[in-house]
């Protein structure tokens, strides 16, 4: 996969698509990563990309010219055709079923905005508009980032043999299960007795139950899309109806 | 403000920190950043972070001592506490609310983990467990950067006079109206003949429905709890009832 950013400050995600997991599957040329600075499609001496809002108002926008500029110019860089994200609050929250779908995607390019927002007519080059969440980010880089990093750990190889994206949230729909390790008793914190007990049954009842227990405290919002047989349907009816989301999970 | 974040790659952070706005208000002493390595407090020649999870499956979990340690050691590097946060995706979704909620605080310590998970016990030293969205991401260092980054744009002065955090997404309860810069005619697209014609009343009120039109097609989940006039629900009200999201917001 190659993955393109667009961005006033290219500069800043080397350091982490350099680093860790990014960093060996790039090196493993599971993806390939190329940030440009938006500044070099502008053709005045200031090199200016941003201009006031018509109507009035504080701050300063993205001016369209040097982003389809750029993104055309970005787009040529290879000759497979990338699919176009730009990030906003506005966009669709980002998923772990969106990430899937753009980990299918042979090339990604990101066009990252900056001050108060980007003149509407840009976002008519994206093929999706990305929001990370509800709250508001200075920039869309770290957008740009996180969707990176949610996509690149999807590709086959990218996590090594000693990780796995399978068994984890969302991956049924449902919060991952808690999970320990040694020590099996920590400042008079113990593992629940199940998990070293070798009974591999009644070890994955357990973390089916964990998981749907923390599911049903702490995000029911998620219950209806899951895959639940009627059972665990009236187990989490069950924990709803007499659980205080304060209660252990 | 004082941020200290404990990862086994501290060194991701600086490249994001040290950048534009973050940059800027760092250097003028709204907030400071120190990222601390975990493995500091680790006690092998191997400095080991990480163990085999009890119950089996693939994969390793961050072991519960040496977080204890390190959130121990680094909390009493000042004399306030910090409200410590840790990342997960079974935490309780960011939000715009929380960002400025953390603004208020004066110290924040983040605990980013890494591989499969984390020892369940390690979360008994979270103030708060966020989650950034409903994805998988392959550590907590984007999200404690993504949360830094939402909470010191708050930060008075962080912004500076070009800038504001006042007319913007979930400011409001709604998405943002759409904004446009020169030209007024770009590629056959046209900037809204309202907003060029100097009337800051009908400005206002174009901006307003634009809010309400975008929030109502792409986001009504958000109308819930936003703050709107009768006239405007009966407005939203019917955008939902006769316009298809595909049109024009």
């Amino acid at each position: 996969m190659r993955i393109d950013a667009i961005s006033v400050i290219p500069q800043v995600f080397e350091g982490y698509v350099g680093a860790s997991i990014l960093g060996r599957a790039r090196t493993r040329q599971i993806f390939e990563f190329c940030a440009h600075d938006l500044r070099d499609w502008t053709h005045d001496r200031h090199r200016t990309v941003d201009d006031a809002p018509f109507g009035g108002g504080q701050g300063m926008l993205m001016k369209p010219e040097p982003i389809y500029e750029a993104v055309e110019a970005v787009t040529a860089f290879d000759e497979r055709r990338p699919h176009v994200i730009f990030f906003s609050p506005c966009g669709t929250p980002f998923s772990q079923a969106e990430a899937q779908r753009l980990a299918g995607e042979e090339r990604l390019l990101f066009v990252c905005g900056r001050y108060e927002g980007m003149d509407e007519r840009a976002y008519e080059l994206a093929d999706s508009v990305i929001s990370l969440g509800d709250y508001v980010l200075t920039g869309g880089e770290l957008a740009a980032l996180a969707v990176t990093d949610a996509v690149v750990r999807l590709l086959p190889g990218a996590l090594g043999d000693e990780m796995s994206a399978r068994d984890e949230s969302f991956s049924d729909g449902l919060l991952e299960y808690a999970q320990y390790t040694r020590p099996a008793t920590f400042r008079d914190m113990e593992v629940p007795q199940v998990l070293l007990s070798g009974d591999h049954a009644a070890v994955d009842a357990w973390r089916r139950e964990s998981s749907l227990r923390r599911t049903a405290l702490l995000r029911p919002d998620l219950l209806d899309s899951a895959d639940l047989s009627e059972t665990e349907r009236r187990f989490v009816y069950d924990i709803m109806s007499h659980e205080h989301p304060e209660g252990e999970v």
